[in-house]
């Protein structure tokens, strides 16, 4: 880092602390950012700012937000009696894409995982359940990812759910949409012979 | 963007600007961002704006410093007698890693591109000819890339600074140290064989 301005070394450092940034990529990310205009670079420097100190996790469903309700738990046009368990923001928003749910949504914002030192305590799941006392829920489905731990997970939740008099569903897994049985393993075949349905 | 919050999308919007960062990326960012810590996520904004605030073209050589006259150009062990002439900053700090070299750097901020609207003019070609009129400097040594547009700048400046008196050099082109034969073009291997050397 020697030959670098300080206020370059320390960018190029800033930078390379993100995820999948390298010294190389972070080098080309500090020269492209001295290149661009003041005000270009002062909008992402603001960007960083402002989404650290605005985005909050939503009170109801632990979704990060800057309103709270978030724009989804307020509305109206949304089924309340579903909610839809997820590991983290990202699988929210590749299930909202779809445009087939039409419930509430909870962020876990993790999983169980002993090997992680991730217990039950260390995720939303005791929000999750505060959510479930009022006798309006009448489905939780979960969709956590199918990792052990996610399948832990689901499992640790439907034990605890259940006995509420709730119905717990986990999403189908099988073959995806456009895929080839031949690229598939033996795990993913296996399930999607075991979740069959009639035709 | 429609399903994240505003500080969110903007953040992506943000990061997805900066080169080779595409959307999925710039997307992953953003969420890794709002994991961090507050204080770190600072470092980087902070970073970003001092960066841009305190970095200046130095005012002899035009590498980007925060000290004007830079370090290198300062320095008075630095043989004042030789200018190596690189592209951008990037090519300086590799040729200063190589530790090879003692003298001067002059960068160029680019090359002469005709088909990109840059002339003679839109590079540091000037300040260079300032640097060469108190009779220091006796040898310039061409550094640009081996493209059509480093090679035809380097020819431009050797028209210009030859007539000066000036000894004007270009660096050797050929195979890489470690590098075997039958994996480069014509034109390096070409190269190679023009610039063969007596053992």
């Amino acid at each position: 880092m020697d030959y670098y301005a300080l206020p370059i070394a320390n960018l190029i450092e800033q930078f390379s602390k993100l995820p999948g940034i390298g010294k190389k990529t972070a080098q080309r990310l500090a020269f492209y950012v001295l290149d661009m205009e003041d005000f270009e670079a002062e909008k992402l420097s603001q960007a960083i700012t402002e989404a650290k100190q605005k985005i909050k996790l939503c009170s109801i469903c632990c979704d990060l937000t800057d309103e709270d309700p978030c724009h989804l738990c307020s509305d109206d046009n949304r089924d309340k009696s579903m909610i839809c368990v997820v590991e983290d923001a990202k699988d929210k928003i590749a299930m909202e894409r779809s445009k087939e749910y039409k419930g509430q949504y909870h962020i876990l914002h993790g999983v169980i995982s002993p090997m992680d030192n991730v217990g039950p305590s260390d995720i939303k799941i005791k929000e999750l359940l505060n959510r479930l006392s009022d006798d309006v829920v009448k489905e939780v489905i979960v969709a956590t990812n199918p990792t052990v731990e996610g399948e832990a997970t689901a499992l640790y939740l439907s034990k605890l759910i259940k006995p509420l008099g709730i119905k717990v569903t986990r999403i189908a897994h099988g073959i995806p949409v456009g895929g080839d049985l031949e690229y598939f393993d033996e795990v993913t075949l296996a399930r999607a012979m075991d979740n069959r349905r009639e035709i």
